[in-house]
C-alpha cells in the first residue's frame, strides 16, 4: 500500500526493511569478517575456529559453534560502560549472545563440524536497533567464511552448514504493525519480536513481549508474517553473496 | 482423547498439566511467600517490597517490579555449583530472571505502585522441567499477596495489579505436541516453547526456539493454542486462591 | 525447674530446646537430603558426592568432607541480598561452613572414604535463631544417608562414620542462661556460644563470644553444661532415625 | 615441673610463652603502628581512623571497630599466592579478621569513640603459628596508641578504651597440654584453641577444635587454664608500656 | 639514504612512517569519533563529555580526561579473550589506557574545563604494532572534536586545549633503528620505545624498554630523533585537519 | 657545586641520593628476602623459584621471571584500601609490576634458568617516594639470593644472571633537576623519570612522563645522566655486598 510507505520517520514503507549492507572480508587479521549494516545500525561479526570441544563434548566428535557480543562504549548516544570495567558481562548480553549462539547452532551440522569451536563474536559498532537480530543475520556469512576456509585447506571434508540462516525485528508501534525497528520505533513500540528463520522460511526462533500491553493470537500472526517477508529478502542477499 | 492419556511416561494427556499445587504464606518471614508446584518440579516465590525505585525511575513518581532466580545446588541430580561461588550470576540466570520480570511488569500499574521495587525471588527447591514457567505462575502470586498487604496498611490505596499472568511450557517431542513438558521431556524436545499469558489470555511473552529442528508456522500455532488451554487452567487455580 | 519454664517468650523452660523436627528424602534429587526445623529456623541439607579428593589429598587414598552454607533472601524479615548478585562469599557465610565441614569432618573416617569428596549443602529456607548449629546436626543426617547409599551400592565397603555429631547455641541473655536461643534471643544476649559435640558428648567445636560483656571460666562452664544437656538430646533424636 | 620444660623442640617448659616483643612507632606514616613477635611469628599492626561510623551505625553517634588481616606472599616457608590476585578475600582470612574485630570491639566503649571507624591492619611479615593471636595482642596496642593521639589533640575527650585485652593459643599435641603453639607444634595438635581475655582475665573469646580428635570438658578446662596464665603475662607486658 | 628504503618487509624507509588517514566523524552517535590508521593498524577513537569531575577533583573547578582501550577479539590473527569475560581488565591494558591519558592531560587546560570528566575510548578494531601510539594521535582529534562541540554550544568559552600532541613507536630491530614498527619488527626488536610529543615538539612521555639488549646513551638519542621525525609530520597532518 | 647541596628540604644535595640500606636474609621463610631502604622509603623483596614455567614457554626449556608489587595499607599518610578487598589489582599496581618484572629479565639468562618461574614480591612497608626503583634494586639482590642457593644445591649449574640491575628516579622540580626524589619532591615536579639500568651503565627501561609540562631533549638528557650517576652508586653498593 503506497500510503502506508509515507508514514514511518524515515521515509520506510511498513513492511520495508532499512538499507542492508554486508561487508566480507572486513578485516585482514580474521578468515570470516563481516561488517554489517542495516541503516544506522552497524555489527562487526568475526567467526573464530577453535581446535577443541567445550567439556560437555569431550569425546563426542561433535564441534560447537558460540556466541559473543558486546557494544563499543560509544556505540549508543549514551556512552556505555564496558563490561570488562564493571567486571562482568551484564544480563542483556548474555541474553543476546545465547540468542545468536542458538540460532547459528541450529543450521550447523554439529557431527560434521568434529571436535571444533567456532566463537562468533558480535561487536556492535553502532547502534540505532535491531543489533540483536543485524548480528544474526552477518554472524551466519562470517562462519560461513571461516567454515569455507578450513574446507579448502582440508581440514573439514564438506562445509557443517545446513542451511541459510537471518533474522529481523518487527513490532507493534502506535496500533501499527512494522518491520525491522529503528531505535527511536523500538523506544515506542507495544509489542516487540524478533524472529529468526532459515534459509527455508522455518522458524528457528521466535521472542515476543509485550513492552506495553499484551497482544493476541492475530497480532501475533500478522507479526511473523511480515517478519517472514523481510527474512526472505535478507536471505535472498546472503544467497547473492555467493558463499 | 483416551487414547492420548496413554503415550506420555507419566501416564499424561497430551494436552494434560500435571498435578498444581500452590501454597500460600510458606514463610512467616514474608506477606508474600508461595511454593508452586508442578508434579515434581518445586519453586519458592516470595516478594518483598523496598522503599524506592531504581536510580532509572527516581522522581517519575512511578515502580519497578523486578525477580531473582536461583537453582538450590541439589534441585538437580547433578549438583548444580553455587552462583555465588562462580562469583558471577550466569546467561541462563540472567535470561529467566529478566523474562519473569518482564511478564510481572506486564500485569502491573507502575505509576500506582509509586516509587517503590518489588524484588520477587524465585528459588528452586526441586527442578523437574518448567521451573521458569512455574515461577512465573506462583511469582504473580507472592506479588499480589505482598501489595494486598501494603493495600491493607493503607501505603497503596488500591492494588497495582491490572491483570493475572500465568505461564506454562509446551513442545514437540518425537512429533507430538505436548503441553507442560517434565525434565525428560524437555531434553528429547525438538521445538521448546515458553508462553506467558494473562488472564484474559493475551500474550505477554512468546519464546519459542527449535532445539533440533526448525518449525512451520502451523507448528507455532498448534502450540501457542497448546499452551493457552494450560495457561487457562492456571488462571482458573490462580482465580479460586481468592487474591 | 517449673519457675525457669514461664519466663521465656515463647514459653520455653530455660534449659529446654525449640521443638525439633528432622524430615529424611525432602528432594527426589538426591540421597541425602534433609529438612531440619528447630523452632521456626527451617534449613535444607543435602549430601553430594564427588568420585575425587581435592587437590591437596589427591594420591593419598583419603577423601575429604566440606560444606556450603547460604541464606535464600527471604529466609530473614530483612531481605538478605544474595551472594551472587555481590560476586563474593561473605565473611559471615565463610566462617559458618567452615564451621559444618570441620564438625562433619571430625566423625568422619577420611581414609576409609578414599578419594572422594562429599559436598554438603545447608541452604536456610527460615532463619530464626541457630541456623549454624542446626546445619551441623541435620547435616549429620544427611552425610549418612548419602554415604549409607554408596555402602549400599558396594562402592564403599563400610560406613566412614566413626560417631553422630550435633550441635545447639546456649548464651546469656538478661543475666540468665538460655539454651537454643531463638533470633530475638541471640540479640540481645551478652555471650553467645555455639558447642558442637560426638554422639559419646566429647566436644568437636566451642565457640564463645562475649558479644556485650566477658565472662567468667564460671560462665563458661555452666553454658557447657547446658550445651550438653540439649546436645544428648539433639543426639538421641538422630539415634531415633535408626541411620 | 622443671621436667616439662625439657620436652619442647624448641626447650620451652610446655606452659611457656615464646619470647614476646613490642615495638610500638614502628612506621612514621601512622601513629598507632607496632610490630609484634612471638618466637618467629612477627606481625605489623597499625590502626587508622576514620571519621565517619559505617552505614549500619550512621545517626547512633556510636563508631566501630574492624580488623583486615593478610599474610605476606613469603611469611610462610610456602609462598601464599596473594588474595588481591585471585580476586577475593578467602575463608580463612574472613574468620580471623572477624575475630580479631570483634576481639578489640569488647573492649571498647563505642559510644565514647563517637561516629568514628577504627580500622586495624594485621599484616603477617613472618609465620610461625599463632599468627592471629599475635594480632589480637598486638592490634590493642596500635589501637590505644592511635585513640591516645586522637585524645591528645582533643578530638575525643578520653580513652574510650574499657580494659586491654590480649590473646594465646592452647593445644593437646601428643597427649600434653601446651602453651603458645609454633607451627610445627600446631600442625601436629589433636585440639587446637585460640582464647581471648581482657586485662582483668574474664573471657572475650573462646574457639576450641577438635583437629584431630574430640576432647573432654575437662581438657577444655586444663587448656582455659593455661591459656589465661598466658594471657596474664601478655597483659603484663601490655601493661608495661604504660600506653 | 635512499638504500635504506629499500630494506624493511614492507619496501619503507627506516625513518618512514606508514601510510596514515584519520577519518573524523565516523560514528554518528558520538561529536568526537575518529577512525585511525597507521599501516594496517586501525582504531577507533571516540570522546564522551560528562558532567562531573572524578571524585578527587570534587569542588575544586577543574576537571579531568582519562582513556580506556581495549582490542576488539579479532583484531589479533590469535583471537584475544575479552576482559568482560575475564571479569578484569589485564595490566597491559591498563598500563596503555593510563598513558593515553596522561598525554591527552599534559596538552589541556583542565581548569578551563571545568568540573568535567571527558573519557576518550580506543578500540582497535585491527593490530598491526603501534596501537597504542595511534590511540594517542586519533584521541587528540577526537578530544578536540567533542570539546568544540561544547564551545559551539557555549557550555565551555574557549578550547582548553594549549598544543596538540601525537605519537609513534620507534626501536631497534637487527641493528637498525626503525620508525613505526608493525607487529612483525616489533616481534624482533632488541629495543622498543614509544615517544609522546607536543605539536611544539616537547616530550610528554618517552618509555624505552629492552625487550633483548640493554642500550646506550647515544642509541637512545637516535631513538628519540627519529621518533621526533615521525611526530613532526603526524603533527603536520593533525594540523592539516584544520581541529 | 656545594650550594646546591644546601636546597633540598632534607638537606641533601641535587644530586645525592638518600641513605640508602640493604639487608639479605630479613626473613627465615625464603632464601632470597631483602629489606631494603632509600631514606624512608621502604620495601621488602623476597623471591620464591617454582619448578615450572608459565604455560606460553611450556616445552621450550626457558624459565620467566616475574614481579608482584603492593603496598601495605599503612604505608602511606592515607590509607591505602587492599586491593584484594577491591576485588582486583589496580592499574598503577599493574605498571609497576611489570616494570619490576621486565627489568629483572633484563639481566637473565632464561635459558640457563631452565623451566621455571622465579616470583619477586615487593611489598612496601613505607612509602615516601620511588617505591619502584627502590623495589628492582632490591629485587635484583632477593633474586640473586634465591638463585644462588639454587645453584649451591646443584638444582642450577651456574647463575643465570648475566649483569646486575639498579634504578632510581629523577625529576624537574621548580626549574631544578633532582636525584632519588622523595614524595614531598615527587607531588610538586613537573617531569618524572625512572631509569632501570644494568651494572654496565645501559639502559634496560626509561619512563619519562611531563606531570605538568613537556621536556626538551635537552632536559631529558640531563635527567638520564644524573640518573647514571645514582645508579652507579647503587650498582657499588650491590657489588660490595658479595653476592
Amino acid at each position: 500500500m503506497a500510503s502506508e510507505g509515507l508514514n514511518r520517520a524515515d521515509g520506510r514503507g511498513f513492511d520495508q526493511l532499512r538499507p542492508v549492507n554486508i561487508t566480507r572480508g572486513y578485516l585482514k587479521t580474521a578468515d570470516g569478517s563481516v561488517l554489517i549494516s542495516m541503516g544506522e545500525t552497524r555489527v562487526l561479526c568475526t567467526a573464530t575456529v577453535e581446535d577443541k570441544s567445550p567439556p560437555f563434548l569431550k569425546g563426542t566428535g561433535r564441534g560447537w559453534v558460540t556466541a559473543e557480543y558486546s557494544m563499543l562504549p560509544r556505540s549508543s548516544r549514551i556512552r556505555v560502560p564496558r563490561e570488562s570495567r564493571l567486571g562482568r558481562v551484564g544480563g542483556r548480553t548474555h541474553e543476546i549472545q545465547r540468542l545468536i549462539g542458538r540460532s547459528l547452532r541450529a543450521v550447523c551440522d554439529l557431527g560434521l563440524l568434529g571436535e571444533r569451536t567456532v566463537i562468533v563474536d558480535c561487536d556492535v559498532l553502532q547502534a540505532d536497533g535491531g543489533t540483536r537480530t543485524a548480528s544474526v543475520t552477518g554472524a551466519y556469512v562470517a562462519l560461513v567464511d571461516t567454515l569455507s576456509a578450513l574446507v579448502s585447506t582440508g581440514e573439514i571434508s564438506s562445509l557443517p552448514v545446513v542451511d541459510s540462516v537471518a533474522a529481523v525485528s518487527v513490532g507493534i508501534v502506535k496500533g501499527r504493525t512494522l518491520l525491522d525497528l529503528n531505535y527511536e520505533e523500538d523506544s515506542n513500540a507495544d509489542v516487540d519480536m524478533n524472529v529468526i528463520m532459515t534459509g527455508g522460511a522455518k522458524i528457528v526462533e521466535i521472542q515476543g513481549t509485550a513492552e506495553q500491553k499484551a497482544f493476541s493470537r492475530e497480532e501475533m500472526l500478522c507479526l511473523v508474517d511480515m517478519a517472514e517477508k523481510g527474512i526472505r529478502e535478507l536471505t535472498a542477499l546472503q544467497k547473492s553473496l555467493s558463499l
